[in-house]
């Protein structure tokens, strides 16, 4: 899987559980941005991974999972930053529902920069199916679907 | 939400990223064993899950996202176990084409039993959608799904 296979998967996750340090995995929504490589999530002052970026961690990984997508681990490095240019770009129907306007003094965004990913790349149900009656005709392992690294 | 309700849901995962120590998550079938109240795993001698646990590691977490259903980080102890009955029980084509038939010696049974959860119900896009309607008219932080911690 090429780096610009992946962001093209990237952009089609909707939820991924992200943790920092020793802030546990929670639930955030992915925004991609294949052009400088990094994954940007908009949070809110107070929450654990915020305070553990203000704490100094910065070790991070984000675990994709999906219905029949791709899998994957993604680790790298989280910084919070103050970028008034990308959060208007970010900013949307449910990232404004949360706070009180664009100007919130409470928002936070989190820029992640993966360093590597493990992917693994299934091929949904239907293909499943398949690659296991294949196997079983061919007497052979099922192919289930591509497992990758991705180096960024 | 209720330790049943927690079981119910984790009988619609297919697939889920399960870490065990050292051992960094990677997808697996969960199968779920209310009755239990523990997590099943079919795998292979010689997967790094396997080798933690060989080497003493038994501290394990499992996360699961998906697409509008449960987001979850459960956590528990893990071992491998050698349990021809259940074994029997879990077996299936998914499993049966990956190995040499249920006698295979390289089979191994995680047994996961978790301790504590930390649960996100979403409500689907649908739901999630009208949240925000209702949130924009009430001018209120939208209802974003239930957020349980579950103690087993």
């Amino acid at each position: 899987m090429s780096k610009s296979e992946f962001w093209k998967e990237m952009d089609d996750v909707r939820a991924a559980m992200l943790g920092i340090g020793s802030a546990r995995h929670v639930p955030m929504s992915p925004y991609p941005d294949d052009k400088e490589g990094v994954i940007w999530f908009i949070t809110a002052k107070g929450t654990d991974l915020v305070k553990a970026i203000e704490a100094g961690e910065s070790e991070s990984s984000l675990i994709v999972t999906g219905n029949g997508e791709m899998h994957a681990r993604v680790e790298g490095r989280s910084e919070v930053v103050q970028d008034r240019e990308k959060l208007e770009a970010l900013w949307n129907p449910i990232a404004s529902s949360w706070f009180d306007g664009i100007d919130d003094p409470d928002i936070r965004l989190i820029r992640f920069k993966p360093d590597f990913a493990e992917v693994w790349a299934t091929k949904g149900a239907i293909g499943f199916a398949i690659q296991i009656a294949k196997a079983k005709v061919k007497d052979e392992e099922p192919d289930m679907g591509d497992h990758f690294e991705v180096r960024f």
